[in-house]
């Protein structure tokens, strides 16, 4: 796999201007992902205490599954759309991305979250801003269950439509597909665990917010999910008689 | 119809690798479809017990429709988006697929519904995923008629969006309008039948949760709908004189 | 305007086969339109007598605005797209389609919306599909208006996404754009006077359910609002200069 | 900079016939827009009374997405979809757009609203369209920062899905990015002040429905919001040596 092992080589690519651009497209967009997804938890809190209803997670799933898909629709053309510190990971285990770039990206989708959650708190007039927590009833590893489930299936989403050569030109069915499938996997999941599959959402509103209860859960499960996904579909859906794109150009994604 | 008959010859393809990955890419994908769309049906139901509501409704309607489009983006390009029984065998018919791909389709489909159905009775600490029933005051041919009607629809999108060689490079229309028809029907014939239109969807949830109370309704509806919707529409609207695209080969779907 | 006047001249096209599978297509698509849009509401009536909550009118528009998108997928390629009278009387009064063609499919879009309002009140055990009516309150002449506003809307969308020859090739915005504004308005004008902006999803209904009361509303608000909209594109927003694609073939659209 | 330089000297452009075509599309889209979203607003008001309520917000948040989503998609490839006079100050900023482009652009946005608003106020029997306002507890600077947050992001997305040269030919995805991420923050921001993004959106109902409370908010959040993201997009995203499309050309959007 010479094309595999070159995308570990080009290690310089770090100081190139590109990659400067990438890691704050990377810092914006999750920002504007997690503004509008946490800050859709508050405003649902601000309406009612007991959130757990079908509008109510409806509501929220809507609201991740639409700024997840613009966030990856403005980042996808400069630095491939991960938003995600799992998608990442995935990537680099998949041998699409160099560890230092994943690096860059983890710190950019790390102060992204962070500086909404900042902004939420300031703009709600002080509210908390929501993480996730395990549902009663539901044990801890039933949710790292199902933070691997359903991150494996959001990282073979992100794969299949945004690396596959065989995927054709598809600019709009990858933020399509990614934030559809967060949505639904929300719809699923939500009053079991909350269903975060992505550390930097689940990240921001914990520190800013100040809950960490059950926090490890929502590293654990996303990185085994999405380092299982990159794996499996990189060494078994893709054939390796074709020649795949060249990593690391952002243009490629 | 050379073209056509020819598609019935190529057993040879059910040993080669494309056709490995093609089941693969059912299996995965049918289990990322009904993981989302069953688990939401458990989702509201942990949430109230009684899920006739118009919120209730239309979160699992939606949670259906975005994961069913999800299901057809991830595997579109590699074994071309069926995703469920009814469609491998209204394509079947028409002649699109041979029969020894359409057996690995099912087996691969119906081990993707038994293995989300698993992982949702153990990620939910234990509850029995839910399948389809006949509301009351609904006849079972009432049902079976609902089915038919609804899988047509399904059936003859699949066969516009994905396999009429008028369609242009269609992309990302044929999982919306996949996903979308699913939805659509489900908030038409949900409180009456459920509105499954897939008996893989059906058959996984059933099993796992054991409840087969008029299980047979949603593999004849579906199966006779998608059927008739193959025939008809690879007989009446594609036009003999255009050259159709080379079938089996995945990339063409 | 020789481009357009010839649209008048090729009335030898109502036999050519290309016409009947037209004519199927739309009646196929509007069935598919009709069963859904019209099922929600009686989906939500068999759920509450009271329809007129927030939840019950999402369901309802999005029901309407997910299966128009597919009717419009569906039939786009073959057709045109229109599943719709008054899309027709808009496309005719700008010369993009003959007058024979027009009949062909207003014929077709009653059949097909009257064939799934009788499956419907087949398949629901014998409810009788529901209409449109002008809410308590609301003047008829205040209907018909809001038709006319709201269809104008409808009907400059088609034009700039389906036939406006700046669009370029945008395969899915088109269905997308005139689906979401159909559910967009149904949110907006659904509780004052029911919202149909479509003669043959009004007619099918009421002649299932024999319910007439101010159904003329619902003709001529449509036609007078999309004939407007196609008046007013086809000589104002589209250059003389530019070359129109060939008028009525199917492909074009 | 001397592509971006020459497109403050293009002021010719205002008489051309494709100029007023421009503003002539700006109006209908802006009217298509708001009629749609002011209009859920009086649908829920007509509906209950309490409109703060999870399936409500829902409600208006979809009107909003989905309309949005039209407006920008009728207007895309003739006047460049700004539909927004806080987008179209964005585009000035960053160079892309005349100023005298932009005074046709502002007062047709308003124009659209304003006619709008009246056929909301014709059509419903005079109900009093209404505007935004900051919540009980939400200071008035809250307020404006949330503006600027959610407006930051709509340019943002503005800017890459439909400006950035590296988009490639993205025809359907900047649409429904815009479209997005105006629900999704709806459902972040609407409880707390309203979330307009978009001056002309607040501006027609505030004048017919005679409500300028806090009005001014929502013209300085959304005008500093895009006023920075334009600045950031255009200096810090777009590399120099990539050269830029042609501005002012509306096939260039």
């Amino acid at each position: 796999m010479p094309v595999r092992r070159f995308a570990f080589g080009r290690t310089e690519d770090a100081v190139h201007p590109d990659s400067i651009r990438a890691a704050l497209s990377e810092f914006v967009a999750t920002a504007i992902f997690v503004f509008a997804s946490a800050g859709s938890v508050l405003a649902l809190d601000r309406m009612y205490k007991d959130t757990t209803t079908a509008s109510g997670l409806l509501l929220v799933a809507i609201a991740h599954a639409l700024s997840l898909f613009v966030a990856i629709a403005v980042s996808m053309n400069v630095s491939g759309g991960h938003v995600n510190p799992a998608i990442t990971f995935g990537a680099l285990l998949g041998g699409r991305i160099s560890l230092i770039r994943a690096l860059f990206y983890w710190v950019a989708q790390l102060l992204g979250a962070i500086v909404a959650s900042l902004l939420l708190r300031l703009t709600t007039a002080g509210m908390r801003p929501i993480g996730f927590s395990v549902a009663s009833g539901i044990g801890v590893w039933h949710a790292v269950l199902m933070e691997i489930v359903m991150t494996f299936g959001l990282m073979y989403t992100f794969y299949a439509t945004s690396i596959d050569p065989k995927r054709g030109h598809l600019g709009t069915i990858a933020p399509l597909a990614i934030g559809f499938i967060l949505g639904a996997n929300i719809l699923a999941g939500g009053p079991f665990e909350g269903a975060s599959m992505n550390p930097a959402r689940a990240f921001g509103p914990a520190l800013v917010g100040w809950r960490w209860r059950n926090h490890w859960v929502y590293w654990l499960g996303p990185f085994v999910g999405a380092g299982l996904a990159g794996l499996i579909y990189e060494f078994m859906m893709i054939p390796e008689e074709i020649p795949t794109h060249q990593p690391l150009a952002p243009e490629d994604y």
